[in-house]
């Protein structure tokens, strides 16, 4: 008994079928005695078919009018939700971005939440009805609709949960919850039944695509009880919070991403503040640096790595070129063959030997590491793209995860 | 110099060379030095498949979350109209309804503007920006999404026309103007080249299909100058005004209407108040009844005869035996194989003989008049129906129409 906030993405609402099934949960679950606040994405390949119209009448369209054409998707969609739950004979009401209160910034297509008037939310959840919010959307300064971009109705209903308290967040997806490392690789990998947001965050970040980085800093910072679960299975899931069991294994999981590229600059002049300028100029377009390391160099010289994802490349690359007189460099290289691995887990902070432990597992696979990278819960390490797959097996095998 | 709103059906945006058909009329038309609001209906057969998607959820969906889904139609081809007209460098921005201050009473699916808020309207006009409106569409006191159900496009653009003090409205649709009768039955029918309210008004509500009823009554009130014209041809048109030059024909149109079913009610006493009861019986129930004939039966009784459209017949036949007492008479009959055929144009009330030279038309052509009902700018008869075309054709030369 409570108030709880369901997700359900494109996929789980793509057809008649699976808006039957999700209309299953949505209603069991407001039978069970529950508030419900649904919100969907828009069904299956709609947001495409919806770009490739556009592109038809305009190769760049403004981010303006994109946004007042791809927010028709969940507006569709939720329409029909809630005609599926009325034909079930339950009340629920459909609200788009805008009538849910949602106020965002003014950043078409990539616009951040600000604030969300819960008040007519909370009229329709007063007339016991179920409300079925379009995720993804919202309305700006200018009474402009705006979208959030990539992950966006993940953040939609965080979002949601944490101005309306709801006592829990569930992110329904085609995974039934977040594993110690991609299934598809380790077989034996194993469902963790928690997980705290930090170590959330850092999968998230490092390539795991169960949850969307934005929604589960924002379930942080309000500390919403977040959950993902199975559309399909409705199986038990995993619940991410801000603290969990202790007891639980050292390291939580192992990721992969394919996406980055490494750039090396070498023969810095050894003089302060180079650092800053390469990495302030990246920032300035936006570019996201992942792992970087600075080692000293020949004749008084220094070098830097760092990565940057494969579509940040050309234009970093082009940034550092055009100001090499600025930053004061020898040699400029790149290489895309990369892969970056990673384990994550709160508890290695206080448990030594959790990254020697990763090296050995690396070093009994025959896999060479060209960089490495430590926080409080996790260690990165840069390794020949086409190995990933092989240093997953060999450190989840090494913590016994599965 | 002046401003401009331009209504676009849904065939002139049906496509990618459709829209940009149609953004070549609205850039012409802003070249020109007019500042321009473009109202659009949804393109093609969008709303047909949206329809089919919630009767797959639902047979009986509430009107509240029909009136959700189907605005996103307009919603789509805005945008895409938008995006068309900033790849050939204009500026222009799309509104829906409720961004255009459209507000409308709570009747989902069928309800009416109430006012229109032109506070962002003119900002944008302000701008120089052409404005792209969602037609069909509005916002209800209870910040919900409405649309005027039937004709509701051409009724937004009047409405848009009226609140902004537009100097024209033009309805661009795959017909260039009204003709003296359809041009489909009568080959050499002619275009009109103006047509005042009251005649359009009559044409329209006797079954020529140019202009919805709705948006020439909203015209009329408002004194909006209005002008239906082809998207393709782009010719003239057909100009509809308060006073049209007078010198011109005395009978501006010759329409029928096959959707029509003849109820008789025979051997009423003859009390006062019995016409009263039947009529506010059907009116209560929103039948609507054109045609009414009362005529003297035998033995101190009356006949009365009326039609309906074909759509209202059971249910009007259906209130009218459930109070047979009530209305106390004899015997009811029907007939669905009818037709009605009228002459409409402002001129007939001064020049005496019209009506008497259409029966004669009628008769040349061995027609026979089962009803027959008159007005200031009209006369209308019901004949048998599969003679229509044959009365049409020759009312159309007996007043020298082509």
């Amino acid at each position: 008994m409570g108030l709880i906030v369901q997700k359900f993405g494109g996929t789980s609402v793509a057809n008649t079928e699976r808006l039957k099934n999700v209309a299953k949960i949505v209603t069991d679950t407001y039978k069970a005695g529950n508030g419900v606040i649904v919100v969907v994405s828009a069904q299956g390949d709609t947001t495409d078919d919806l770009i490739e119209k556009a592109r038809e009448v305009n190769t760049n369209p403004s981010k303006r009018e994109m946004d007042m054409l791809l927010s028709t998707g969940e507006q569709i969609s939720a329409s029909l939700l809630a005609m599926t739950i009325e034909s079930m004979g339950f009340p629920v009401i459909s609200l788009t971005g805008w009538q849910a209160g949602i106020a965002t910034d003014s950043n078409y297509s990539a616009s951040r939440i600000k604030k969300i008037d819960t008040e007519r939310l909370s009229a329709e959840l007063d007339k016991k009805r179920i409300v079925i919010v379009t995720g993804f959307q919202g309305l700006n300064k200018y009474d402009d609709i705006t979208t959030l971009g990539r992950g966006g109705s993940d953040t939609s209903a965080v979002a949601l949960a944490a101005a309306c308290h709801a006592d829990l967040c569930e992110i329904y997806t085609d995974v039934d919850g977040v594993y110690t490392t991609d299934p598809r690789i380790v077989p034996d990998a194993k469902k963790l039944s928690e997980i705290s947001f930090d170590e959330m965050l850092e999968l998230a970040s490092l390539g795991a695509n169960v949850l969307h980085n934005r929604s589960v800093e924002m379930a942080k910072k309000y500390n919403v009880n977040m959950c993902v679960r199975s559309s399909i299975t409705r199986a038990e899931g995993t619940f991410v919070k801000e603290v969990v069991n202790m007891e639980s294994m050292v390291v939580r999981g192992v990721t992969k991403d394919n996406d980055v590229a490494r750039i090396s600059l070498c023969h810095i002049e050894d003089t302060p503040g180079k650092a800053f300028r390469i990495f302030s100029l990246l920032a300035k377009y936006n570019i996201n640096v992942d792992l970087i390391i600075q080692s000293i160099g020949r004749e008084n010289t220094k070098d830097i790595s760092f990565t940057v994802s494969e579509g940040n490349l050309k234009e970093a690359l082009d940034l550092i070129e055009n100001n090499k007189d600025l930053i004061g460099y020898g040699e400029l290289s790149y290489n895309t063959e990369v892969s970056k691995v990673s384990i994550v887990g709160a508890g290695m902070v206080t448990n030594a030997g959790v990254a020697a432990k990763m090296f050995e597992a690396l070093y009994d696979a025959h896999i060479n590491i060209h960089m490495i990278a430590t926080s409080e819960i996790k260690v990165s390490v840069l390794i020949d793209q086409g190995m990933e797959n092989k240093a997953i097996k060999a450190i989840h095998d090494k913590f016994e995860l599965a």
